[in-house]
């Protein structure tokens, strides 16, 4: 069985968010509307999906820095350098973004959200329902 | 800048939780106390993880089956197959963890937590702050 600790992609974000210092730093802060744009080879598992639900989707945060351990929060530099696993900073040893989208519409293979600060040709890994008791807002 | 999509686990789950058949399917399932031990490398990230906060960890299921895409939810026979992507199947094309634990004691590297259903010896690849502004359940 082939499970070694490899990513594999099941789509890519399409956003107009391109820049990393000018990106909203969670999704509801000024996100604009994204696409997830789907493999064909994971259709079959999003066929129970639906416009209306909220959903977390995770991301690999592809141009974040692996080697960071420490930051200010917020990139606040009147904040005290706090340990990144008390914080939500894309940089981190595995740079795992969990994002809590709603669905706008669904054609075919892309995936229309709302609330998703994630960069044009952020890989796609996983979409899970919200955690039952937890993450909404 | 070294950013593919490998995963480097921070640490290892230790649980009396060793079979994949007779382990609860979510944390509050009564899943037993386990520890999450760190790799010394990451030390610095943990700095500011304080006893009795809840947080996120995200694992590795390193036992789930990859090219899953429909499951019957929570393995019960009598509920029609779901796309993996509406479910909190383990097996999936990614097959991330997320659990809400309770942090219950700090030894240095080791972290005790309450609510963690994941096995023995799964990878460990973040632990996050819950989502801001989210209540807990």
């Amino acid at each position: 069985m082939e499970n070694d600790l490899v990513l594999r992609p099941i789509g890519f974000v399409e956003s107009p968010l391109t820049d990393r210092e000018s990106a909203p730093k969670q999704g509801r802060e000024g996100s604009p509307d994204a696409w997830l744009v789907f493999e064909p080879a994971v259709e079959e598992g999003l066929q129970d999906l639906r416009v209306g639900e909220r959903v977390i989707v995770i991301t690999w945060l592809d141009r974040a820095h692996r080697e960071v351990l420490k930051v200010h929060p917020r990139d606040d530099l009147s904040i005290r350098e706090h340990g990144v696993f008390s914080t939500r900073s894309s940089d981190r040893p595995n740079p795992i973004g969990l994002h809590l989208v709603e669905i706008v519409s669904i054609e075919d293979l892309r995936i229309q959200v709302r609330d998703l600060e994630a960069l044009d040709g952020t890989p796609i890994l996983d979409v899970k329902p919200r955690i039952e008791g937890v993450p909404d807002s």
